[in-house]
């Protein structure tokens, strides 16, 4: 055997949404890109705030010694120390510097968080539809992934997690606003996962971690608020990204955020520094933490994300299809008009409409929409959308 | 439990370069920094090349479409093509871009390739003296190190690694320019072991894997050249940074090189792109990404290192310490002038001077001198280490 065995079977596996996007590549040479309306991965379609244009200018002028050498493991001081601010002030919590550690975007976050977690065989709670990456970020760490489905408009089924806790659950991994569903979970709803975690911690005498995967808290619609997990549960961990906020998501920079009254606190915050090295980050990329440090305020203008959202669900209601409206990120998770969702996706590809089937995400019977577009792609998919709902019938 | 186990033990015995690093702060806020000696870490001391500082600022002015969008996982494709080329230009090869994979880093590139490598019990065999993270690279991934050690001119001892390959070993890791002994391995030494790999190769019926960390291959001196190790073996795996050669370690920049020619190279590659994403890394950073593509011939000034190369070897030498003269890199490996190294760091320690016991690198009876640090710290630390020299007398 060559490669490990592991990785060898995944590769085979791969992933759906990477063949969606190369199909995509080979049908945009055949047609032409404007012909192709790609919904297939959710690469922000939207520059930059401006703030973070002029700020990046200033600093590659700017004269600083070893301006480009290792920082901290953990980060800069003066980005952790305005990240613990900005929550504070936003929360009403009282994190320090040391609570923050900058990573690699969320997805580095979660590799470190759950390295530093994780002993073989415990077990991590993840809502079902979920974010195709979350079983690979477990198990790369030989921890078991617990699937938990959501209730039919996505929201929480607390019953349900409460009868896959156990003597081997570790953490719960939620992400609100959700992709695949851009649910945003109610502040009740978070507020009685909470009081189940903190009872059950107490019933089996442990620590269940409540690990929140943020990278599109600020990305929400129709003046709705993200509850705080930080402030709803104690023993809360939380990774962000400015990958979305500020539309550079290959810029790879995020953080960890970590509740100051976490049980094990110190044992934590050690692990996530030393597991920050191993795991090969060694640290966030410097430039990045410098300038978020100064953009704590700055965010895209959500109201391009949010018209993009009306003129979808508009078409798509229209044209006969069933979903629950997008409250955040920029994802529309849409049922099937035919229970088989890899076959509809397949309809729709033969439309040049390219989108990923729910089945990927542990949601079969749906597929997803990336609407991180342009409203040109939008509105041009739309007729294609209804010839295929129509063929169904 | 609260965090895993295995890395609760391992903060437990943490890093003795950290630990130098942490001492050396107290020092310096109760001394002042300019009277303590820092030789603890590798972050280098040079500015990057003026070329660098160009290209960051015109292309942060720059206007490009989602110039901080998502890159493939790979990379660009012109980053890559351009450093296939470069190396093909310099050692006459027949990379491609596919050869290539963008990386954060050489520490990410280690990561990537273990876990594309490593099944559960393989041994990695590693020379000592060692860099320190390097049995934390093999762990991740339940790989098993297999310390062989180096001759007494830090040399690879070939007949060593001869006795150290078993069914079990499915890599052999090097470094050079070496941390911590800056030794340069010689082209005999290379194709000596190229020979055995391919032999023992045949033997055993299976691939062995030469995985080449070479963050230091274009700090060099007396015009010293290192050889190519793609060239000299086909199953090899190398893996760059441009921390050191651009001077921007806090970037996060780097790749991995695959012998066109190797044994199971599709699948390898494959797991390489597989394995940066599902670690987390998703993508390296992308505008370090756009700006090494048109670097690819720059370089910081050697012979600025060279040159204090020269002052800490000469003052050494004339108080009496005994090493081999660095040809590469910026560490200098000196012996201890009593057998044990942690004590005769202490010693150090009282005159102010920082720098780490070998035993961390496993290499006891040494102690690492890391010299990218100012032409006066050396200078002026060269007292001290007479001093204590003396008093071993």
């Amino acid at each position: 055997m060559s490669v490990a065995r592991k990785i060898k079977s995944s590769i085979s596996k791969s992933s759906m949404i990477r063949k969606m996007f190369e199909e995509g590549a080979v049908m945009k040479k055949k047609y032409g890109a404007d012909k192709v309306f790609d919904f297939s991965l959710g690469n922000p379609n939207i520059e930059p705030p401006d703030e973070f244009k002029k700020e990046l200018i200033n600093l590659a002028a700017e004269i600083i010694p070893l301006k480009h050498g290792y920082t901290p493991v953990a980060g800069f001081t003066q980005t952790r120390q305005a990240i613990a601010e900005k929550i504070n002030k936003a929360h009403g919590l009282k994190l320090d510097l040391d609570h923050v550690i900058m990573s690699c975007g969320a997805a580095g976050a979660l590799n470190v968080i759950f390295k530093s977690l994780l002993d073989p065989e415990d077990e991590v709670i993840v809502p079902t539809p979920y974010f195709v990456e979350y079983p690979f970020y477990v198990d790369n760490y030989r921890g078991v992934v617990k699937f938990v489905k959501t209730n039919a408009d996505f929201s929480l089924d607390i019953k349900a997690i409460a009868a896959a806790i156990g003597d081997n659950t570790k953490a719960v991994l939620i992400n609100s606003p959700n992709n695949p569903t851009g649910k945003v979970y109610s502040q009740q709803n978070i507020d009685d996962l909470a009081r189940l975690l903190t009872e059950k911690g107490k019933e089996l005498n442990k620590t269940i971690y409540l690990v929140s995967d943020e990278p599109y808290v600020e990305i929400v619609y129709d003046g709705i608020t993200v509850p705080s997990i930080l402030k709803a549960y104690k023993n809360s961990i939380v990774a962000y990204s400015y990958s979305k906020t500020l539309s550079l998501p290959g810029e790879r920079i995020g953080y960890i955020a970590v509740n100051p009254e976490i049980e094990h606190g110190t044992d934590l915050l050690n692990a996530l520094v030393l597991c920050t090295r191993i795991l090969g980050f060694v640290n966030a990329p410097a430039l990045m933490q410098r300038i978020v440090a100064k953009l704590q305020d700055a965010a895209v203008d959500v109201k391009v994300y949010q018209k993009k959202r009306d003129i979808l669900c508009e078409g798509l209601a229209k044209a006969g299809y069933k979903f629950e409206k997008p409250q955040g990120a920029f994802y529309l998770f849409v049922q099937s008009p035919i229970p088989d969702d890899v076959e509809f996706v397949k309809m729709l590809l033969k439309k040049n409409i390219l989108v990923v089937p729910g089945s990927g995400f542990g949601g079969p019977g749906y597929f997803r929409i990336a609407f991180c577009v342009d409203d040109a792609t939008i509105t041009n998919s739309l007729p294609g959308f209804a010839e295929a709902i129509n063929e169904c019938r």
